[in-house]
């Protein structure tokens, strides 16, 4: 990784170790196998349709998307499963996505919270002739999206899905997103067994009332690392984990050289307090972690180029203007023109603001589109 | 504003209301042409060439950008003048800055702040026969980029450019981007004195020293909305102000309908304290404001649609995921599939998000590209 052709490359760019990348989604998928659950990985995390299949190819049965754009795109790119993990009630946007997963032969998975929604779904449904699978969320915490697992609402949302005809209904989903803020890792897994045990709650209910529920999926990345109850559970959706951040390194759930992810930068100025790279908030984003979890001093850590990902002690990059990143320069001195190594707050937030992958395996680059660079919508 | 078309797009979308975007232009050109400078906005708010041909249409005298490869585009899309506001001090970029203006008979200026920066210019300037500009930058608080006005290295670092016939000493710039943290326009008013106090006295200095300064560049949106004190500043560069944002407002520098970039999303759930708006930390991004500030309440102001800019009291975005926005609710119960406009921490974020900027002209909806996508290096 201390390649010659590294410190070649024009800043800011980012970077992603190919063997660490190999190395994640082969411990996911062996993660899914060792409990035998499904893995539908969450690809928000890197919007590349080629790091989706090696996700396939190493087992995947299928991807979790976040956006009705970034679906089309992977639709388009060759996905034959997607579950889009949100809450769409926009007619037109279901109405695309339905006619695309039907005029592509895909199996498409939506989810529900309000009945607002499921009329939408059923009606774009009917409209397009194409099926779709329909999840309740349910709250398992973050409360965010989802209804809660003692709530009337489950039950009636849940007997309106199954009474139409025109639509699955695939089960329950969850994402217990509030663990990237624990403390530590007996948290995150304090938080994955709740989640599981309410998930288990919310299918003996409707048991009890009459509705089976085939699928039970959850998915966070801290929760996938540190859980050891998948009790009822069926699919995971972990995203993050194919490159890791300085979030799972914080709550204690992986050493550094698992992180895939970094951003190079370039030392333009330096000042008593502050070596100043041209990495800023476009590229590192402001994000102080998933969900704006804030336990982060600063916003990453930067190394010396030379002694990436472990050779020293890092430094903090403290503040960000767009353009700039302030790196607290401690003892070290670095001169102008010398390259460092960060390891940013949350590797999601910086994939949404590149343009492309810089990929090194061995003494190789190349460059991976990345696919759904801007589909918000 | 509120014309049934707004909320007809499709969500989430960047806002852009013309009436105020051509108004807060006239009014930076009249600050200007008031105390006989000149004005070079600069660029990274907007990465739009068609917002910056309605600058130079409106009287500026060129553009100021940030990076070089959006430099290059804008040198692409016909500016004739371009300042390049950061210290390059990669050899390669320029020599493809210092071509590209050759090639296209730009005026092209740059900055420096180091001996090595300064002969990267020059050896670039030899290379391509080519004579920019060069700024030697100024630390005016910041405590980013520049050199003090009291130091050594001013005078060493001056005497450097005049010494080279391959480059011209433009003069003298800074930017007091610690005027975005300051807590009032009382502060922000010091802060400028403070700047123009320092500059003058650098100006002093070097021509006690035999140099003469020809140009003294300053530029910030809340200093130039705020100052009274221009003696000896020849030139403005702000950029941020062709929108304002949350920032402004707080400082009390602008009025609320002086904001003209806004947020359109779409609340997608809902739960007993937040509404869920499909525009999270990808589209808003989590900048709290220029150069990490951080005295704004959450991640934006959001307002019923229909009730945007003033309608009634906005509701607080607390809290972002990638794709949500936690809407404190307070009082107001909004449906689901209602729209909300939302005026962001800091717009210039938000565009660098963004494929696409929606103009909102009377009934007109247009669509601008964003000329500088993506341009990080």
């Amino acid at each position: 990784m201390d390649s010659p052709l590294v410190d070649e490359l024009p800043t800011p760019g980012v970077l992603v170790d190919y063997d660490a990348l190999l190395a994640n989604i082969c411990w996911a998928q062996n993660v899914a196998e060792q409990h035998g659950l499904a893995l539908r990985p969450h690809v928000k995390t890197h919007k590349s349709a080629r790091i989706g299949q090696m996700q396939i190819e190493a087992g995947a049965v299928g991807i979790t998307t976040s956006k009705p754009a970034e679906t089309l795109r992977f639709i388009d790119a060759g996905f034959k499963s997607v579950t889009l993990a949100y809450p769409i009630v926009a007619q037109s946007k279901l109405l695309a996505l339905l006619a695309s997963a039907r005029d592509h032969v895909v199996e498409l998975r939506l989810i529900a919270d309000s009945a607002v929604g499921m009329d939408a779904i059923i009606s774009a449904a009917k409209q397009t002739s194409y099926s779709p699978g329909v999840f309740l969320k349910i709250d398992v915490g973050l409360h965010r999206v989802g209804v809660s697992a003692y709530s009337d609402q489950m039950l009636q949302l849940a007997r309106k899905i199954c009474a139409e005809t025109s639509v699955r209904f695939s089960g329950l989903l969850s994402h217990a997103g509030h663990a990237y803020g624990a403390s530590g890792a007996d948290e995150v897994r304090a938080i994955a067994a709740q989640e599981a045990q309410l998930l288990r709650h919310a299918c003996e209910r409707l048991h009890s009332h009459g509705i089976e529920v085939r699928e039970v999926s959850v998915g966070a990345t801290p929760t996938v690392l540190a859980s050891d109850d998948y009790d009822g559970i069926t699919e995971i959706r972990p995203g993050n984990y194919v490159f890791m951040d300085r979030t799972p390194l914080r709550l204690g759930l992986v050493s550094i050289d698992r992180i895939a992810l970094s951003v190079i930068g370039t030392v333009v100025s330096a000042n008593d307090r502050y070596l100043i790279v041209d990495a800023g908030s476009k590229v590192l984003s402001s994000d102080a972690g998933a969900h704006g979890t804030g336990h982060l001093d600063g916003f990453g850590l930067a190394f010396p180029s030379d002694h990436y990902p472990a050779g020293c002690e890092p430094l903090i990059v403290e503040k960000l203007s767009e353009e700039h990143g302030f790196v607290r320069r401690d003892a070290l001195n670095l001169k102008i023109g010398s390259k460092v190594r960060i390891i940013p707050n949350h590797s999601c937030a910086v994939v949404n603001l590149a343009d492309e992958l810089i990929v090194i395996r061995d003494t190789m680059v190349e460059t991976w589109e990345v696919t759904a660079r801007g589909a918000v919508q």
